[in-house]
């Protein structure tokens, strides 16, 4: 199956050349992460998407220092919502409602349970929920890559109140959860490229019921 | 490029046939899994394969009567590891020595910090964490699946402390985090079949500074 050749290929490259990684292939990974499902279809995150070197340059020493942070072409940051609101929902019900031509009572019923619920849940409760759904789009962001030839680099890293602070995040009402840089692996620097890859085996992952 | 055609193709089934689903697609949508990256490479989660009909009709009540629990062919359970144990660290950490065949100092170094870090955070901080890292596996699952033209409706809803009582998982220190009915779709009993795929603009999602 290719898609496992795929995730056997990828790795969490640990230097990364500089080369600049095509605009397409940012552009389809990134729509791989927009297409992830969420819960309620929610997509409770943003994508921050930097270029800018000297931003980059002002990230690393609070990513514990992580040379791909400067080294990648595009670093990528996942922020998730920091809590849910009336207004997000309601943004993400209407948008279905204009897309799909139509409204429908069990969809409207749907929406109610939600703004009954989620903005009255404690802030943190809402993050994490909201940070997961991050990690569905990330991990496709991830799969997309490496069907572009395109390494990158999960990292949590790093400090996120002073990514916050540096991305303006705090007034946008997100946080950051997870960075990714996004680029091309430097081999002769990078002392995991050629390590074998370590996974449980099956045996201690899965527990089948018949 | 293929892997947005799957993406675009796949959907959370409502309503499934019955039909069971190979045990080779299983076990390659499984495999995705279990290639998915993690933090620290930790892996902090199980996979709980529910093949059994009686089982699947006693999740169902507690899992808001969704039907795609027991229409489905296999229903898989993402099980995040309760907490950060210093014998869950080790374990990772000794299965790489292992695999790898050597001592590294600074992986040495590395599996010091976390041992002094993770088992002291409180407990539910650690679920979170892990909690998380089961997600990215989820949704290798998901890309795996739609790679096999079977279907699969993530779900949250579903009562946690029930799942994991009938499942026996709080002895074995695991809490499920998240269901993945994987099945094969039934159209004409699915009121989602058909309706168009809706996600935010790239516009309302991503934020690019150049």
């Amino acid at each position: 199956m290719e898609l496992l050749d795929k995730l056997n290929w990828r790795y969490a490259a640990k230097a990364m050349n500089g080369e600049t990684v095509a605009e397409e292939k940012i552009g389809r990974i990134i729509e791989a992460a927009r297409l992830a499902p969420t819960s309620s279809g929610l997509q409770p995150f943003e994508i921050i998407v930097i270029k800018n070197q000297e931003l980059k340059e002002k990230i690393r020493p609070v990513a514990w220092n992580q040379s791909v942070v400067t080294e990648c072409s595009h670093l990528l940051v996942f922020a998730a919502w920091d809590t849910y609101t009336a207004d997000r929902i309601n943004y993400m019900f209407d948008l279905t409602n204009d897309i799909r031509g139509f409204k429908n009572e069990g969809w409207e019923n749907y929406r109610k349970m939600l703004l009954d619920t989620y903005p009255k849940q404690a802030i943190e409760t809402n993050f994490n929920h909201a940070a997961k759904q991050a990690y569905i789009a990330l991990s496709m962001a991830m799969v997309a890559a490496a069907y572009e030839k395109v390494d990158c680099t999960p990292m949590e890293g790093f400090s996120a109140d002073k990514v916050d602070e540096i991305l303006g995040l705090h007034k946008k009402g997100l946080k950051s959860t997870v960075l990714l840089p996004v680029g091309y692996r430097k081999e002769d620097a990078d002392w995991l490229v050629n390590l074998v890859k370590v996974r449980k085996p099956m045996t201690d992952l899965v527990t089948v019921i018949e």
